[in-house]
């Protein structure tokens, strides 16, 4: 899939993300929040000036959300996405809201709504997680400008072959048909088990 | 409700949530987990020590998670807790495992589940949040020796019942029989419209 399909994804059929931001202490804070809509290239959602999130979100201009679906663990889609914000102000709220009628329910009259502001999480990198998938699936997209993040464990030429890491993996996503041994990117849970057992000190973290 | 109703609830009747971290550059991190166990006074998860999530949890010893149940935004209950982990080992992973029989799906050897380790939430604070109720419903909870957090608004002396902030309120949660006004906090959005129209700086966070 690409960004597009994730975005519309979270849109369309999750809705209702995790987002957090970072207090003036440092801490991390979340609270749920809807993602309104996307140009394919980035996505919208709105809050309200007197907020403590948007004092957040414009001291910091990132946000990071999960957007999960499942009944359960194992049959569960998880779409993580970190990225900068900016904001767009009013001018956008009457077309989110025809978009997402429901909002009308919640800030129900006109002077309700003169204090919201749209916001856009324009540049940014996300990962996709499903574990409903045996073995596991994960990848990794990219918007706006931003570099592909890239994450997780590889295997470095210290590698012995001793089988220690394959051992420990829960995944077993682990390729010893040659030597340094490969790690499926796709399938790997970042458990670092292998990691914590190589006697080589071989896998390192990207 | 209770502290022990929020945690069971969590535990039993969500689940899976999602939990913000932060990373050394200061920026949020959110991801998927699961609420295995509580003992009515906090709430226990694991991981494993090769994950980043790991570093992130014994450098700040802090997180935050909201934890979302309901198939649309209008019949949503939200509950948000922020508070101190600490790392417990290993000895609680084979009955957290056993009470939760698919993470031996995820984890499906003895050799896989080494480098797992077992974390409580014991101190912190929490927020219930039901958006299927009109006006809004919220409550606040502790655990541990935290002291509650007071958050929202209040409206002091100041006011001169102008009536500018009952006309923004989205949930007509203002009580204006006395001045100053009162803002009813159980169903007090937390929008912030009542703080930024006041001519009187009379509404003030908490």
């Amino acid at each position: 899939m690409e960004t597009k399909d994730y975005f519309r994804y979270i849109v369309n059929e999750i809705h209702t993300v995790v987002v957090a931001t970072v207090d003036n202490e440092g801490f991390p804070v979340t609270a749920a929040i809807d993602m309104l809509d996307t140009d394919d290239r980035s996505l919208y959602f709105l809050t309200a000036k007197g907020k403590e999130f948007y004092d957040r979100l414009k001291k910091r201009k990132f946000l990071a959300f999960t957007a999960m679906k499942g009944k359960d663990t194992m049959s569960r889609v998880a779409v993580s996405v970190r990225g900068k914000v900016k904001e767009l102000g009013y001018e956008k709220i009457p077309q989110l809201f025809e978009m997402n009628s429901y909002m009308y329910e919640i800030y129900p009259t006109d002077e309700s709504r003169q204090a919201l502001t749209v916001f856009q999480i324009y540049e940014g990198t996300g990962e996709w997680f499903n574990l409903s998938k045996k073995p596991i699936e994960r990848e990794s997209f990219v918007f706006g400008k931003e570099n592909m993040e890239t994450r997780g464990y590889f295997i470095t030429d210290n590698c012995i072959g001793c089988n220690k890491c394959v051992e420990v993996c829960p995944q077993t996503c682990i390729i010893t048909a040659t030597i340094p041994y490969i790690i499926e990117q796709n399938h790997c849970l970042h458990c670092g088990n292998c990691l914590t057992v190589c006697p080589m000190s071989a896998v390192e973290r990207r």
